[in-house]
């Protein structure tokens, strides 16, 4: 059976960048390690450790995208609970066998890591993704 | 200036839970730690040990919850987004400085722990609870 090792990260959805900065990182007092451009997810997206885990803020380049859609329908919030896994092929065959709906059914893989979604529909409406780093 | 020390938990919203297990503990293989009747917060409260955090799913037990009025309006989801604190009571100086709106201008004292929630509107729309161990 594929093992959950820890939560890899909590997206958030934001509208602007250094506004929440503001809160999380001025306010609360969180480190950023970094802010990166990610393409591929039409993301500009902002990453604080906290513990074993991370805060990632992510600001949609896009109007395209799942993530500006959330902040046009909620003003933005809590968009992603994402799990590492030590090995996401088994993960999904074990969903899968438990009728578990995915929107992923197979792995993505991008360089040093592989990530899939969850359906909300079978997780009491969060947005789980799995994470595999390779 | 008062420290985050980790994620404590990520509180997820759910109707019913047993059904919310079939996910969470069957398909995915999370350990259950206890399930804990928490009549302070008219809730229902399975916890979840996920790395140096925790899933908890909150099952509200009366209809005038918050957590009961969320899954009236989205049907379930994550709820909160809780960090311990070194000193929560300097956490709560410190936000007022920076003029974040807080849900709990004073920190509430129960047994072995303070806690304090801050306004969505300050966070990005995320409720955050504040939580200092004793």
């Amino acid at each position: 059976m594929a093992k959950i090792k820890k939560i890899n990260h909590i997206a958030i959805a934001v509208k602007d960048v250094e506004e929440s900065l503001k809160f999380w990182r001025d306010a609360m007092g969180l480190q950023v390690d970094h802010i990166e451009d990610v393409p591929s997810q039409k993301s500009e997206v902002v990453f604080i450790p906290v513990g074993d885990s991370e805060v990632e803020l992510v600001k949609p380049t896009s109007p395209d995208t799942g993530v500006a859609k959330f902040i046009e329908e909620r003003g933005g919030g809590m968009h992603h609970l994402c799990f590492e896994v030590d090995n996401i092929d088994e993960m999904l065959n074990q969903l899968k066998e438990k009728g578990v709906r995915l929107i992923n059914e197979i792995a993505l893989e991008l360089p040093g890591r592989k990530m899939a979604f969850v359906h909300p529909k079978s997780t009491n409406g969060v947005l789980v993704e799995l994470y595999e780093v390779l």
